[in-house]
């Protein structure tokens, strides 16, 4: 049904509010789990949304599934991008394809400043797309390593100390996110082709579950 | 004289007591400007610091005063750092070394996570500070460039780019932040040399202004 007729008084006023209550309680939990952190309380959200408690137990009646469903869109963009970069005949290029569209991505989100520092321990609502896609980062490494482009002692943990990279580069930059983003990435992606690579220092122990979750893959 | 006297009772009391109210308050203040941005009410400092407002302003007469006190080691050793590159022979080890100090000082500084986003604005006390490094980056770059160590499409605005990555990857990073730092420092500076240089995007619009206070050169 379209949006416009949400606020409407129809006989299906009661069913349009319901919608619009639903769609205030995701905003509210996206900006309370950006600026408090996923455990923020259930109440702390209803009192953003301006419902009552009662009203967002009915809706959602779990914490994970007011998570997952206040990230499912995120999440399921950088599924698809992950799919695609993984689809590609050409390994290289499809891994960095799936890194440009995730950082421009990062870079977009709106609200995303605030979240940048909260943590989200592991939640049951993510750790099955994490798992999935630490396989398929896993996955679209090893193939652009295979194909000779990315560079050997790339570590597959250096994804997440891209994207967090990412986050300070878009975050510090304001308007200009999208732009500095694009500089980093082109930067980044240039010191990760195989050819006259320097020897590194070693990676950084850092999984996907260091990256705010309204990045993860 | 000895920090262990400052809480011996003796004939040096009251100087004791002020020395620790003074180190009280610019703990405080450093904390609030990293939580709260430069400008916290000065009266937010004095309850964090657990003193009354009157003894703030008795030591700290004004906020610039405080401000500038409160960071003064960090500013002292970051324009130390830059004048030592700066007097480097080598400008591209010159360079190198600066943003490896300043990267790793980022990566170290307490408190820096929360300071992450406070974004300050031009402030008096940091006006001077901010043009000096800035002109001192500028003759870094241009001298590693003339050496051609360093890509020509390289902008000083890079640096600022660099530094908020460097923040995103070491604030997400927690205890493993020096050993993050080092390694997108590494990748970084591996892209900034010149040699077989790919074409980059424009760069983004960055100046120093755009990097947190505690980390400004």
């Amino acid at each position: 049904m379209p949006d416009q007729t949400s606020h409407k008084p129809s006989r299906d006023g009661l069913r349009a509010d319901a919608r619009e209550n639903r769609e205030r309680i995701l905003d509210a939990a996206r900006e309370a789990f950006a600026a408090q952190g996923i455990d923020v309380p259930m109440a702390a959200i209803a009192r953003r949304a301006k419902v009552g408690v009662a009203t967002l137990y009915r809706r959602f009646p779990t914490r994970a599934a007011l998570v997952s469903e206040a990230f499912s869109e995120q999440l399921t963009h950088c599924v698809a991008v992950l799919d695609e970069g993984l689809a590609d005949p050409d390994p290289w290029r499809g891994f960095c394809s799936v890194i440009e569209k995730v950082c421009m991505m990062q870079a977009r989100e709106r609200g995303f400043t605030q979240a940048f520092l909260s943590q989200f321990p592991d939640h049951a609502a993510f750790t099955e797309e994490r798992a999935r896609a630490e396989e398929g980062l896993a996955l679209l490494v090893r193939r652009a390593k295979e194909s000779g482009r990315l560079r050997p002692d790339f570590d597959v943990q250096d994804i997440t100390l891209l994207m967090l990279a990412n986050c300070g580069a878009t975050a510090g930059a304001g308007e200009d996110a999208p732009a500095a983003s694009r500089r980093l990435v082109a930067y980044l992606l240039q010191s990760f082709r195989a050819g006259d690579a320097a020897p590194l220092p070693p990676p950084a122990p850092l999984g996907l579950d260091r990256i705010p979750t309204q990045l993860h893959l």
